[in-house]
């Protein structure tokens, strides 16, 4: 079991299908299959050899395909970062996994050039290119052209695919290690319980593909064979005509571009019928807002995934046969074929159906653990279960349904935000005395970041202030969009924040759901 | 990823559906459990730890099921056995493997309890029975009624769930080892490939389930869900009547037994409108016989899967797409999701399409190796492919057509013999001077095994003598049905008998199959 296995298939079947298309370009299996064994020559000849990280930061392309199986084609591992990271964040993530090579598009090659000078392990950047390489890169396209195509090293079975680094509880992000196997679990495990692509389909991409979902779509598409169609930023007018034009199969959107395709005018007259699926998932979505795109999007089956990267990522699917019943579409479905979900009490006591406990999930899915921290992962693992943070409850079908987060997390759009890098950032101020970071809840974003702050004695109120700093430190969808000044924060006997009491006036009469 | 996970997750999802159905006696899920978490109990209190053999020689049965569930619950190794085997037969894989618990219906309990006196490793025959247990045997109904439920081992992942064994080429059979994860991921990938079962569903258990054909749709219907019907023996009639009165969805049938189900009466009174899929495979099926069956099972799709043993079962899929092309009706489909497939020559390397060489398969399904036989295994699995022993080529898209067979095997009615096997027992007749076994084309069974025979010089032709004598040392599927007396055997420069020379006149004209 292993990603490159997919491209084999995929030469057996038909090299001359189209495999990927972007900005009008479209390249063969065969001659993908060319560039990939090119691009693997050349980062072999870079130094990367059996298990060592290959970063990517960029958007989505066909070039981001093709690195994905250059990477364990040359033997490497994967380490795709988030495009909206600052330089720091990115710095962070190349510096803990020791990332040699990395790969970038025009939009991150300046950042790239600048982070190689203050990253001694980074020895080389790519440029993905049409154009010219940047002072400080190697072109993509010289060395493809310029290296002989080699042998797969066929990296696979529980060897490691790739490093993907997720929001931590600290402040810090931690690694998720996932291998091969985890990767190809999921996606047949998924594609057993509820199809999302087809063989010959052509998939969508438009959620980034550095993030699980969007990777796990491609990890799908490409196992049964098909047209990868990439967008590399969204804009809802464009998606839709990239579904009519393209006559796409298979859309992953998150409920916030469920919500703006939606709203969109050119959704009267974009022709919508080649859609058969649409999946979906990462946040919560509002019953009357699937409706609505279940109405819109006659020709399409709709499925929901629930997981997290730890999950390689999917647990459990909401099937298209569970769409019919009204009553299930606030669940997010039941265990996948490949995952066991159980709801458990602290001490890890299964909980009977109705009663709400923390859900855990074993299988071959789970990730090995954190890069370089056995610490979180034996805790996260503990019991050989993935504590998955979220609270939550199973009826008697074994359909479980979200309430909480245990973690303290916020997902806005679809990104996960853990609050204690936030509060780490804003405390970096030299007004703020104490600060509680929290979701709640947007009509566009399912909930966006909300900092409750306390100021130093004589301290005037300067959200603008603190927000530009924190823009210095953090992504921007991290930065919290409002803020609420309070003399102090609600604590614990034991001195904990109350984040509950925090939330609460926010979100009396709204709806959690999945992420 | 373990056997028994799909009864925790039927346990979560409906606990009160019917789980098996035998002779007019129900089982619920919740029942089941119960009655596995204590036979598992009663194994462990025999001294069934983790990783000890239990063998299991009964024709299907509800408890054949149970016992399915409750060695892997307990922490052991599974044992099937072939109940076509004679008893010294059934005594060399018991020995080889060290099983110290065998679990035997009404109709082997006889057998079982002699064998037992002549097996020191074999400590206890547990009797599967409505009635007492017979003298030498413990009950098996009181050993469930007199041990509490234990807790489930879990026992799954890398860890060994069964011991197959399969007729050498050698005259000895051998144990194939297969993990959980090796069962689980040929379940998996081809319930992805081209389902077979649906959640809910009621699968007919006619052929029988110690073979891994029949144990992977047990494997399959408990992932998703749904009722196994078991039926012990195969009768046609039975079968037209089973599928009408007990609404079957999902049917494996072999072509012999296909045949005979069309070409009984019944066929024209019975209704079979519950059928959604035909199963079929492990030996060649005639282009026309296929066409009838699609006739005469119109609500259903047809779905043939290539594998072996060693497989856990399944390699490549032919789907029920590929059906409604009349040209794919002779080959046997292409490679399923989890599994890699190629054509290669003697050296290993890839053969290009059409050209025929030997069939090899890789994937996370590929058996561990031989039970105690490194060099055997090594030879297997060199270049970390599975070499079938099957010729064949593939065609431009990825589809395969088996043409031969390397190894030097006959499929009758579905059972593999191994021409070595039967001439080693030919050879004990003091007339007997040289044999050969050969294949030839036979229309109730696919092939017969037929025996070339040269005598002794002054020796009589005793056809009837060697069958007798042969009948006491193999199962009698593998006794000779025609006999030929010559004078020599054709041999090749190296002195190998030259089969392909004595198989040319019967199969001039005939088609080779699958198997």
């Amino acid at each position: 079991m292993y990603l490159t296995a997919s491209l084999h298939r995929a030469l057996q079947r038909d090299p001359d299908a189209t495999w990927t298309t972007f900005k009008g370009r479209t390249t063969t299996v065969a001659d993908h299959a060319v560039r990939v064994a090119r691009l693997a020559g050349a980062l072999g000849n870079l130094g990367i050899s059996d298990g060592e990280r290959v970063g990517l930061w960029a958007l989505n392309s066909d070039r981001f395909a093709e690195a994905l199986f250059a990477v364990p084609w040359a033997g490497g591992v994967l380490n795709p970062l988030n495009t909206r990271w600052s330089p720091p964040e990115a710095q962070y993530a190349l510096e803990d996994s020791g990332t040699r090579v990395l790969l970038v598009d025009d939009v991150f090659a300046p950042a790239a050039t600048e982070l190689r000078k203050s990253c001694p392990a980074l020895k080389t950047v790519v440029h993905m290119s049409d154009r010219c390489a940047v002072p400080g890169a190697v072109s993509y396209e010289e060395l493809i052209e310029g290296t002989r195509p080699v042998e797969d090293q066929r990296r696979g079975g529980d060897a490691v695919a790739g490093i993907f680094y997720t929001g931590g509880t600290t402040a810090l992000p931690k690694g998720v290690v996932l291998t091969h196997a985890n990767l190809l679990t999921s996606a047949l495990g998924s594609h057993a319980t509820a199809p999302t692509v087809q063989a010959g389909g052509r998939v969508l991409h438009v959620a980034p593909m550095f993030h699980l979902a969007g990777l796990s779509c491609w990890v799908a598409q490409s196992m049964v064979g098909g047209t990868h169609v990439m967008l590399p930023t969204f804009d809802p007018g464009e998606v839709l005509a990239t579904i009519d034009e393209q006559q796409i199969t298979t859309a992953l959107l998150v409920p916030t571009m469920i919500q703006m395709v939606l709203a969109h005018p050119a959704i009267a007259e974009r022709a919508l019928t080649s859609l058969r699926v649409v999946l979906y998932g990462a946040s919560p979505i509002a019953p009357t807002t699937l409706r609505t795109a279940m109405e819109r999007f006659p020709s399409a089956s709709f499925v929901q995934a629930y997981g997290m990267t730890e999950l390689s990522p999917v647990a459990t699917i909401l099937s298209p046969d569970d769409h019919g019943d009204e009553r299930l579409l606030a669940s997010a479905g039941r265990a996948a074929l490949h995952a066991e979900v159980a709801v458990v009490d602290p001490d890890g006591a299964d909980l009977p159906p109705g009663s709400v406990g923390e859900v855990v999930v074993r299988g071959p899915h789970v990730m090995v653990g954190y890069w370089n921290k056995p610490a979180e992962t034996e805790e996260a693992l503990r019991g050989g279960w993935m504590h998955t943070g979220d609270a939550g409850y199973m009826d008697e079908r074994g359909y479980l349904y979200i309430v909480d987060r245990i973690k303290d997390m916020i997902i806005t759009g679809g990104e996960n935000v853990y609050c204690a890098e936030v509060e780490a950032a804003i405390a970096q101020h030299p007004s703020v005395a104490q600060c509680a970071v929290i979701g709640v809840p947007d009509d566009t974003w399912g909930e966006r970041v909300h900092a409750v702050v306390v100021l130093k004695p004589g301290a005037d109120p300067d959200p603008e202030g603190v927000e530009k700093l924190a823009r210095t430190l953090i992504a921007s969808y991290k930065v919290p969009r409002s803020f609420e000044f309070r003399d102090a924060l609600p604590l614990s006997a034991a001195g904990k924040v109350l984040k509950r009491d925090l939330r609460a006036p926010h979100w009396e009469g709204a709806n959690r759901g999945v992420h």
